[in-house]
């Protein structure tokens, strides 16, 4: 419809003419309560009047063609998050579902009644990408309300839970770090240390179980933000001890900060000291040095999810997984020890 | 709410024992068209049996106390497009508002009825962040449908339509270019290079008309996509002529990109060549070298974008612009050419 055609009569056409307000004239269309019934004729007058259509929402909720998710999930501009987004949005408009996404900040606790009136309606489809523990409680309210239309990307960690395969598509993120620093300590370093983002505990123990499989006792785990700058100040003392040769970071942010921390503290790397991030973002192929980090298919996962959803919504034969396994692509931050 | 409290009771509970869908049972309690009488007296029976309650959402179309405001997007993975949205979320959950955001794919051509379908109910609040034609369009669908419940973040090209002060909160790309362009033209360059992201063609009109003032003719614009790898791609023949001493980039993921492509081509910076960001992202600060960009302060634009909706909804005096002004934050990347 061009800018030029005639202009569409709106809600506000009609409240205006009916004399009340938008709202009002929502409840009615919506057959909602609390409108008296003078007022409901004289809404219903002015629309007749006006010629008046409510829109495709309104006919959604009406049992129309319209279907919508609602996605759930912690900080998007965060690469995995906005990434397995993106998998959920490519394989939500190929099957005509349009996304709604649902930001939860994790400093807040939500009551059930908070997060199921962030669905469009009762039973509405949702995807959740449970990343914390305010989106993994999300995940146990809408899991309990609607079962049958929720699903949930998260550590593999949740596979154990019964039934699991029924709503979960997982990423084993302690697998992913243990694989990395298996590779540091094949290379002959003595230990790796660890540069820990917030919250996720599973890269952690990876690295942990890959430290102790060959008897090492973890080195005290450094912790930071989710940002370069943060990652900057909390490895700066690592960085600047010479008895310190590898370190694995929880994502690529943080390895950046490691970086930055290490080219002011005049270590050069790989030679001095090996750095290995977690997540293969943009970035990591264009730094000078290029990045030795993890690839995750996050793109994938999201993908996966929404066909999984659709799969519960719809029937049909079990949707098959269809991400990338994570595999460690080995750039130029990454290298033997010296001597 | 625990985990292990008693479950409470479903929409899907109320299906079951009715004997019909959740879809039916939503459609029951929105009192929407469409159900048989005798099917809607088994599910109203059903609800009465189990003590069914609907939810937060189905009480807010009945004009309850949750309110929410729709945010419709560009890809929310790019820098501006994030961090206006935090923005946003700060200060809707300041507000008591819940933040819904919807993206819109730029491929793709959205009729009337697809845009206002997007809504949760008619009339429901809306902000855009207008950055690219298909968020434009969906801006001017949304402002003729209903002009008293949207706002929209955009260039300040915008603020030439009528009445734009109601609904727009500006920021100028074309002045912030045109800066960093005369600051690479007083440093004794003769001529500036322009490598465009897709579709944001007011940078570009910038740095075109920042040459014009001095009576430079521009040079041919190079086109980028949106990743750093296409920039590194689409600028390895810039970077590789010894007569191009400065390039200004459309944002700071193609200025990550040009620096990539000149390390591959042995270039020096800023000896041999400058190069300059637009947005400050957090990488600007870490990378190295320190890249010289223009600090935009999207996070204050986002909140200054749902202020403006908030007064537009609930009347009061207007709200204070309160976004920082754009600053050059000149870092290691630009410098003065050789001789």
């Amino acid at each position: 419809m061009s800018a030029a055609g005639p202009k569409p009569v709106s809600i506000f056409d009609v409240a205006k003419q009916a004399g009340v307000s938008h709202q009002t004239v929502s409840r009615v269309i919506n057959d909602a309560p609390m409108v008296a019934d003078t007022t409901r004729a004289r809404v219903k007058a002015a629309i007749a009047d006006l010629g008046y259509r409510p829109n495709r929402s309104a006919r959604t909720l009406a049992g129309g063609a319209v279907r919508s998710v609602t996605v759930f999930t912690f900080d998007t501009s965060l690469y995995g998050t906005a990434e397995t987004l993106r998998g959920i949005e490519d394989a939500a408009s190929a099957a005509g579902f349009t996304v709604l996404i649902s930001v939860l900040d994790p400093e807040q606790t939500y009551t059930d009644g908070d997060i199921l009136g962030r669905l469009s309606h009762d039973g509405a489809p949702a995807i959740v990408i449970a990343h914390d523990e305010t989106t993994t409680q999300a995940r146990r309210i809408l899991r309990k309300a609607q079962p049958g239309a929720v699903v949930a990307t998260g550590d593999d960690q949740l596979s154990r839970e019964p039934g699991a395969a029924d709503w979960l598509v997982p990423l084993d993120d302690r697998v992913v770090a243990k694989r990395a620093t298996r590779y540091l300590l094949s290379m002959g370093h003595r230990t790796v240390h660890y540069l820990a983002m917030p919250g996720k505990a599973r890269r952690q123990d990876g690295w942990a179980e890959a430290l102790a499989e060959v008897g090492i006792e973890p080195p005290e785990v450094v912790q930071s933000g989710w940002t370069i700058g943060s990652a900057a100040e909390a490895a700066a003392e690592l960085v600047a001890d010479p008895g310190v040769t590898a370190i694995m970071c929880g994502n690529d942010d943080l390895a950046f900060g490691v970086l930055h921390a290490a080219h002011r503290a005049g270590r050069s790397i790989p030679g001095d000291l090996s750095v290995i991030g977690c997540d293969d973002s943009p970035m990591a192929a264009y730094h000078v040095p290029g990045l030795t980090t993890v690839d995750l298919d996050f793109r994938g996962v999201g993908r996966s999810a929404f066909e999984l959803l659709r799969h519960k919504l719809e029937g049909g034969p079990d949707p098959r997984p269809s991400w990338r396994s994570p595999e460690l692509v080995v750039r130029e931050t990454s290298g033997p020890p010296r001597q």
